[in-house]
Formats: C-alpha cells, structure tokens, sequence
C-alpha cells in the first residue's frame, strides 16, 4: 500500500481526495492535516466520511508528512511552495493542487498572484499534470502541479485543434461557466447562498488567474503567441464547469470531428460526444472525466467546442489521483471509475 | 381607464403581465384568456395574485376581446397571427409577445417556425417593439412585435459599437444564457428540476430562433450583413438573462464606456454601470432594466460586453407594458418602476 | 414627507426596507447607516437600487438620526438596546427588526440572547408589533418590538385556535423551515451555496431563540402555559419560511375553516386559503402577506396549520413599515400592495 | 455472474440501479427496458453511463427477461404485478421498486393506488424488503416489495422506540421532507424547476400513500393500532429526504441514544450520530445509509428523531441492491460501499 498525506483537508479539494481515496484499493491514507480542526476525527467534520475514514486531523508537520510517500496538497495558493522541498529531499513525491508550481515564469507567477515565490528553483522540475499533454513526464515526476479547473476544460476543449494548427489561435474566445464550489471552502459574503443562488453574473473579466496558465499550455502546443479572450462566470450550482470554446478556422472543418475522436480515442477520461451533442455537467458530477462536443454553427467559420469536467473531479483531485496512479505505476483509472451522479 | 386583454394568461408572461397591471394605475384588466381554464379564477390558478385580481379566465374570443383597447398576446408563437387582424379591424390595438411578427422575411420565418405564416400581409405593420431603437414608430403603432428576450440583451449590448461602427461586425460572437422560465410553464423533461437543476450546458447551438431575428436588428443599424456566432446555454434558475457579447475593435477602445453612457443617457430602462462592472442577473430580477457594463481586458482589441435583463420582465411583459405606455401616450415607466428583488 | 432613518443598511432586511421603501409615497429616506460602507453610495454597494435612491451611508450617530420622524433598526442583535434611549428622547419612534425588545422578562432574554440587556426599562414601553394582536397599541407606540421571522408564521397559524381554546396548549408541535437569506448577510461557512444549496437539515432543534418568543405570544393569548415542541429547518433557496403546525383538537374540528376565515377577514395581510390548500411560499415571495391553510388528515383530532410568509416581508421588513403606518396614521398597506413575484 | 434484468430504465430509480451495479462485481445487466426508448443504446439516453454499460434498451418481455436471475422493476405502480407471475414461474427472483406488492391488505392498496391488483395471491409472498427488519425472510425470498422513500426514512427513525414500547404509537407526528427526484422523470407541471424550484410547500396533507404502509410496518412492530400523523413537503433540491418525527415518551427519555446505538450496531448503513446531532441530505446524497439523531428539546417529553437518506439510493435502488445482494448471498455492502458526494 501507497501511504499518502493530505496537507489541507478541510478544503473541498482535500475533501474530495478522501472521497475518491477511499475507493482506491493501493493507497492508505495516513496524514490528513488541517491547522483548525487537527485533533478532530475527520469523519467529524465531514459525516459523508463517515465509516469510510478513521484519521485524526492533525497539525501541517514536515516531520510527519515526510513517513508517506506522496503528498497531496490541498491548499490555498502560497503553501505547497513552502514545504515542498523539504519533502522531496525526504524522498516524498509532491502532488499540488494549488497554483504554486502552474506557471513555469516565476515573474509571471508573482505578478498574478501576489506574493513571492518561495522557492523559484523548484518550478522547473515541476512537471504539469494533464496526462493529456504530459504522460510520460508524469511518470517519472516528482513534483506535480495540477492544472486549475478552467485550464483543464479549456486546454483539453481546444488542444486538438491547436496541435493541427486549424485555427486562428490570435482570436480565440473561452468564455467559462463554473459552480460556486470552485471558490472553495472559505466564508466570505460572495459565496453565500443568499448572494449566488438564482443568480448568475461574470467576474474577473478584466484577468484571472487561470488566463496565463491556459495561455501557457496552449502556446506550448501552439509553438507561437497565443491571444485569448477570456471571460469567468459563476453558476448558481455547487459543481461543474461549462467551457463554451470559439475558434476561427483556417480552412473548412469538415473532418473536426473525426480529429477529435482520433486524438483522444485512447484517453481514458476524455470523452468525445457524437457531433453536435450538448454536454451537461450533471453527466459528469462525481465523475473524472472530460466530456466534449464539437459545433460548426450554420457551417460558418466559427467553430464551437463545449468542454465540461467536475471542478473538483477532473479540475482537481481526480485529476490529482490520476496523477498519482501515473506516478506509482498504478491503473490510471484505479479509483476513478466512477460514473457521474445523475440527476 | 384603457382596458387590456390577456390572451394566454396561463404561461409565465402571461402572469408576468397580470403582476405588472395589478400596480398600473391607468388601466384595467377585463379579459384573461385560457383555453383550459376557462371559468377558473385567475387567482385560484395563481395564489400570488390574490387580493389583486377578481378576473376569471375565459375561452380565447374574438368577440369578447373587441372590447378591450389592448390586447396582449401571451401565447405560444402561432396564436396571435390568427386573431391580430380580426382585433386590429375593429379598433384594438395589438401586442404581441410571441414570435409572430417579429421577422420581416416571411419565408425566413416560416423556415424557423416550422409553420406557414397566416397573415403575412401584416407583418409590414407591425413594429418592432424595442423602445431604445423605435420609440417613434411604437408610438404611433397598432400592432407591436414584442423582442425576445435573448435579441432584448444583446441588440441592447451591441447597439452603441455597431451604430458607430466602431467593430468588425462579421465576427461578433453572443454567448447568451437563460433562466429555465424562458421554456415557458408546459410539461416537459428538460426543465424539470431533476433535469435542469444543478447543471449547466449549451442548447441549440447550431442555430436558435432568436439569431435571425438579432442579426435582423443588427443589421438594420449597421446597414451591411452582420455575422454573428450565438450560444445559447440553460442556467439552473428560474428568472434571467445574461448575455456576454464578444465585439473585435476595429481602433482602439478608449471612449467605450463614455459611449455606452451617453447612448443610453435617457433610456429610463438601459443603465449602464461604470466601467469593468460585473452586472449579476439577481439586480434586474423583477425589475424592467437592463443593466450593461464594457470591458476591454487587457487592453486588447477584444471588447466585452455584458448585458443582463429579467428575461420575463425587460425580456417580455415589461417591454410589452413599456410599449403599451407608449401607444397610449402615458409615462412610459408607468407601472414599471420596481426595484429589482434581491436577495 | 416623514423623515426615516435605517441603522445597518446592508442587511438583509435593511436593504429590502428600502426597496419597500422606494415605492412609499410618504416617506422620504433621510440616513442609511452602515459602519463598514460609510461613505459609499448605497447603490453602489447594491446595485438593485439604482435610480431609486440617491442615499450615502454613513456611520450610525445619534445626532444625525436624530432629523428623523422615525428610525428602524435592521441591526444584529444588541444595538438598538445601545441607541433607543437617545433617540426616543429626541422624539424619534424607533422600530426594532432586531430581537432586542421582544421578550418581556430580560433575564429571559439574557439567557436565550447572551448578553447583558443595555436598558431593560425600556422594555416594558416596548409594543409587540404584530399588528394582527396589538393593532391599536402600535398606533400609540414609540417603539416597537417587530416579531422575529418564525414567530409571525407560528402565531399567525395558531392564534384563532388558541383565541377560542380549541386545541391542547401543552401539546403543540411547531415545524418550521426557512430560507438562508435568515441567516443574515455576513460571512459563514453555514450559509455558502457549497454548504447549504441541495441539501436539508434541522438546525438548533434542542432550543431557537425564537422559541421564547413564540410561547410568550401564545401564552398571552392562551392566558396559561404553553408546550411547544419547535424545531428550524434551513431550506436550500432564499426567501420563504413554511411553518407546519400540529395540535390536537380538544373536540371535532367541524367549524375551523371558518374560524380561521373569520379570525382575519379584515386582516389586510393575512390571507386564509381554501381549506385543505397548500400553501407555497412562491406565493408570498416578496409580499407583505401570511397564507394560511387549514387540514384535519383523515379527519383525525390532529389539526394541521400551514402558514408561510417570506421572512424578509411579513417576517420582517414589510411587518416594520406595517407597523411604521399604524404609527404614522397613514393607509396600513400603504408600500406594502405588491404581488409576489412568481414565478 | 448474477444476471440481472431492469424493467423501466429510464426513469430515476432504473438509471440509479444502473449506476449502482456498474461498480458490483458479481452482477451483469443483461436486459434494460423501456418502452418508449427500445433500440436506443442506454449511454445514448444518460450520457453520464457512458463507459460503464453498452446496453441497448429492449421492449419489456417476459420472454427476454427470463434469461434473468434477478429483475428489478423500477416502474410506474401497476406494472410489476402483470410481470412477476410468470417470472417467478420460469426461476426469476423479482425485486420491486414500485408500491405493487408492499400493501398485505389487497382492498386497502387499491383504495390508495386507485387500481384494481392483478395478483392479490402473490401478496403474502412478497417479503417487504427493509433489511433493518427482514433480514433473514429477505435472504429466502423470491419477490421482495421494497420499501417506498419516506417509509424507509420514517421506520428507521421510529423503529428502535416502537420496539421498546417507550413512546405514545397514537400520538406520533412525521414531518417529512423531500427532493423533487422523488417525483420520477416525467413531464409534469409542478416539479419543473420554474415551479418547485427557490420554492418550498406541503403537499398531500391529507394522506399520502406512504401513509398506509408506514402505520402497516410500524403496527406490526408495536403489534397494536399506531396513529401517525404524517405531512410530506417538497424541497427545492433534487436528492434527498429528511423525516422528522415527533413522539411522546412514556417516560423519560435518557436511556435512547444507547438505544439507537445498540439497534443499529449491526446495521451496515444505519448510522447513528452523536445525541443532538443534525443530520444533513447532503451527507447521504448518493450513498445507501440512513443517518439518524435523536433529541429531547429542553428535556421535555417530546423526543424528536432526525433521519435523512438519499430518496433513490437507501430509499429505492440501493436498497433494492442491498436486498439483491442477500437474496443472492453475497455480501450485503458489495457495490454499496460508495461515499456521499459532499459538497
């Protein structure tokens, strides 16, 4: 058995990990850290958990992190960078589900996010974690820095076309849906249910966070400069993100479809809807996996992809488990065949 | 007293426009229409409304009907295009909420309606019913084509930059998204709870009904052909409509926002928030406003608009009331000055 | 034009005096306090507002409130005890939406509320402002006790039982529901839509604040001791309470349809449904009013009550400027004739 | 492998089933059917199944299902009885969702389910399937009656006092509350989610068909005549039901949490909480476990019981799974061991 830590488990992302570890048959999870509620049982403040988990919460502790033999960190941004070095000098691989080791330009990083990079040296061996795009570095990692939950349903919606190099990847529109879930576990006024409920507006449309990851990856693939209009918005739902993709096609799309199915046809958590399909988060809820349909509205140029995932499944920590299963050598799918929960 | 008939009380705009006369002090409601509840009291079928209405629903006649000043159509698209000129013969005005004269093309709008257009002869008469473009022309109308609600939001949207030409009106792209009372108030599986509650996703994005009738707006003002990309989606709730325009600038987008505010500066019904504000659909619910704001993120060439409006209230029965006013030569906010509900 | 002040303007229950207030052709809103948003626009701060009120906070000091004919305080708990005094003395009539002067005993007060009562000799002037119990009292007052949320909806549903001794008073079983915006507008993990959106649960079932203040309601009435088992739900939407109410009959329940529609026939808020109907609380929302139904299941001594009101209406600021009204002389419903908004 | 048919796949309780047995090891579906849907594959109608089943769906014949050795009717009522004949005749053991066979009395069910039963003598052998009390029948049996939602929910909670004699079986109160999933997947007016949703009312107040099989199964354990006053409500959510019930002590209370505790010790999905517990839907939502709480408010003679589970898991399909799984002797948890889906 895989002994596994988790640092922040009181987060839903840490939640969520115990949720789809429970169901994993080569992993115990051994540490479970939460600075409030360390000496509660976990099952306490979670009775979802209940007879399926017996930790104890205890404090954020190198000392004790460092017996497992991977980490997982289910933090707020600005945690992982602090003590992921240590563990990794103790042999413990690293999988972090924040944003500290996303961006591979620490100035960047810095400006978007605010604070200082602790440990700038550590970004490059960090290896980004959509098996899509990086399997093979994923195996042999020892760092994993999960992709954000809009990076994940946008990159995995246009890569196909943008490794064709089928479109006019200066003008490409991402406008994005998410469930109030991705705000996390944290009071504040904006989440309340009161305030997000029966209501639906955009945020951040002048820069999120999430622009330059995607940007990133996409440019990566791209291999030239990449411009992206991206515009955030917040379902009155608690889970799922909806990626509404435009892109300008170079020449006509007619075999679009057939790409898509061909690029992901041995993917095992992308799955590629018959053309003209409408995904609905509710077909994904609970489950890790990516479901994408391809539009050309009227057969005009504009191509249309709809992209959605679970933001905390395959936007977070089913995609971190994914990681793992890489990393150990495991099934990729051990503990993550699990269909959506409908309705 | 101007007196009103209802035809089509029973749908959601129809009970809209109940809600809205109730607090009208210039008119009087002496008909309500139902075919099948006929004989019922309105308020036993809505309890919201009792203590504010003494009606009883009866058949849809034209007989009865003459003797209203005004007739509002609250029906499914196909009723009021068979009774208008029988009402307009004998003195009564007209107000259709349904699709029926909306498009000038009759054959374009047999195409998307699916059936053969009864009176065509009379679509030539009837006036598009968006005060902010044809206040005029509504004032002196006797038959008033009632906006959707989608083509309310995004002509409000784009009409200041397509007026000054100030975008590449071939690539315009409308991600557009709806309360479920959009569907209207008929059995059906998809806007069951179970079904549209709690999830998200895209619908008809091969071509919605509402596009040729926008690209028909938006065409009258640009005076040259308009390509625009629309993206309808479901939101899980019930009241609102937020549109997210996507505009290329042909020049820079420096006095945007100061356009916006002077185009609008004395619509009672458009109001625009300062710059780079996120307006959230829970503001107008209720209310007969629509609240925009303007982006430019990044500085880039693409511009943002965001435009959200009570799809049964700006997006339906209060324009119709709002046009209503204008016919009469009232107040054109007459009855139509309620804060939003919020929370 | 009387002169009115709210203290904590960005509440819940005060934002929602103002929109109540917007369409008051009495009154004028002088001061909206806020210690946080002094200064700000209150507009600004909710947008929902916009062209209805041209008001900056400021901070609350008795010295400006003191301009006022009349002052509501939609506080927390504990800081109309703090200003009352002052503001009396000048002449002001204060109404508290806050639970500071609703219990008679303040040691009750202290025990169920943990604090100190800052001026318990206040209490006694104190009116209960329930205007369907204490009508003319309110029309004297100077101040005013408003009944909590569930308090309305219970008393309401029991009283003409309890009035004509009907039902075992020891007996008494209140189930009561309501929705998050009782909570209140203020950070907490309880109330985020992750937390509370798709989900149900019973909350402070061992003792509710409100339950002291429901049985000295109806022990006044009953003029004898009062069991009551009360136990709070929170329901996964905004707006609305739904009280269920059972009590055994002491004899058949042949008349009680008719005792209920007598009880109230002038009560211009209290609205007797159709006996065995049931009532929904869409019906109320946003309405000043309390639906009741009546129910004997299976015609046995168990009599069931439904009574739902919206808690930030009739539970709260609308049953303030009811009571504003009485003291002012003026029409009863006066801003308080608005249809709910359904759907 | 166990073969297994479902009758009625696609409504709620069929879909759930299938979810169910994709992750039970010792179960193949080998016939799904549906009348309206036959010749579809089954991932085609719930694209959340997709990769789990390859499934086409089949009209309903006896003929096809007696391959099975087990079928599973999750049908509209009426439609198990005109099958399990001559299923049972060829071997098939027949598991029902529907309320067919759960009534003793054959006049008694057709005046609540309005229909006349097709096969009245297979009443007795039907063996009512709640494992908390049948466990040993159940293992025997060749028909099994599950359940209905609200039923599961109230005898677990009631079932402990009820066999200790400790409460007044005349005097009981069950407030019971449910998502809209319980509706079923059909088109109908009042659980579109313009109508049920942001809403919250009582329905069937003066007796649900529940009713009749609760008293039957709470009569048999107090082997006297039991009075139950029994209220369901809808909540605007989708999963979920949360019973709360009231029942006078005969004496005082103190020993009943160890009650709880030592009747459900054995229970693999009986759970109960620490005294004064508030047990939350979403804890249970998509898992098979009844959480419980008790309460004695203010130490007085009414003790009030809290118990939550998820309407189409323990209240339906996983029970039924449960039930399969002793019929057919494996392990009673085998495919059931799933955690709640929080948030």
């Amino acid at each position: 058995m895989v002994r596994v830590g988790i640092v922040g488990g009181t987060g839903y992302t840490g939640v969520e990990l115990l949720r789809l570890l429970a169901l994993h048959k080569k992993v115990e999870v051994s540490v479970v850290t939460s600075r409030n509620d360390a000496g509660k049982r976990v099952d306490e403040v979670y009775p979802s958990l209940r007879g399926f988990i017996d930790t104890v919460f205890s404090a954020p502790e190198v000392e004790r992190l460092s017996d497992c033999d991977a980490v997982f960190f289910a933090t707020p941004n600005g945690t992982a960078m602090l003590m992921a070095e240590q563990l990794m000098a103790r042999g413990v691989k690293v999988i972090d589900l924040s944003a500290d080791f996303r961006l591979k330009d620490p100035k960047q990083w810095e400006k978007w996010y605010g604070m200082e990079h602790a440990c700038p040296d550590l970004i490059e061996q960090a290896v980004y974690g959509l098996p899509e795009v990086n399997r093979e570095a994923i195996k042999n990692a020892n760092l994993i820095a999960c992709p954000g939950c809009y990076p994940t349903a946008v990159q995995l919606g246009f890569l196909p076309l943008i490794e064709q190099g089928l479109v006019e990847v200066d003008r490409l529109v991402a406008d994005v849906k998410s469930g109030v879930s991705g705000a996390g576990r944290k009071a504040q006024l904006t989440t309340l249910m009161s305030e997000a409920g029966e209501s639906f507006k955009a945020y951040a449309a002048n820069g999120h966070r999430h622009l330059p990851e995607v940007i990133q990856g996409l440019e990566r693939i791209a291999k030239r400069s990449v411009g992206l209009t991206f515009v955030p918005h917040l379902i009155p739902m608690i889970r799922g993100i909806h990626a509404t993709l435009y892109a300008p096609l170079l020449e006509d799309g007619e075999a679009v479809q057939a790409l898509y199915e061909q690029r992901y046809i041995n993917e095992p958590f992308v799955d590629v809807l018959p053309y003209g399909s409408h995904p609905d988060t509710r077909n994904v809820r609970g489950g890790n996996v990516c479901q994408i349909a391809v539009h050309q509205p009227q057969g005009e140029r504009m191509l249309v992809v709809l992209s959605v995932i679970d933001n905390l499944v395959k936007g977070a920590s089913g995609q971190a488990l994914q990681n793992m299963n890489l990393m150990f050598g495991f099934d990729e799918a051990e503990g993550l065949r699990i269909p959506a929960l409908y309705p």
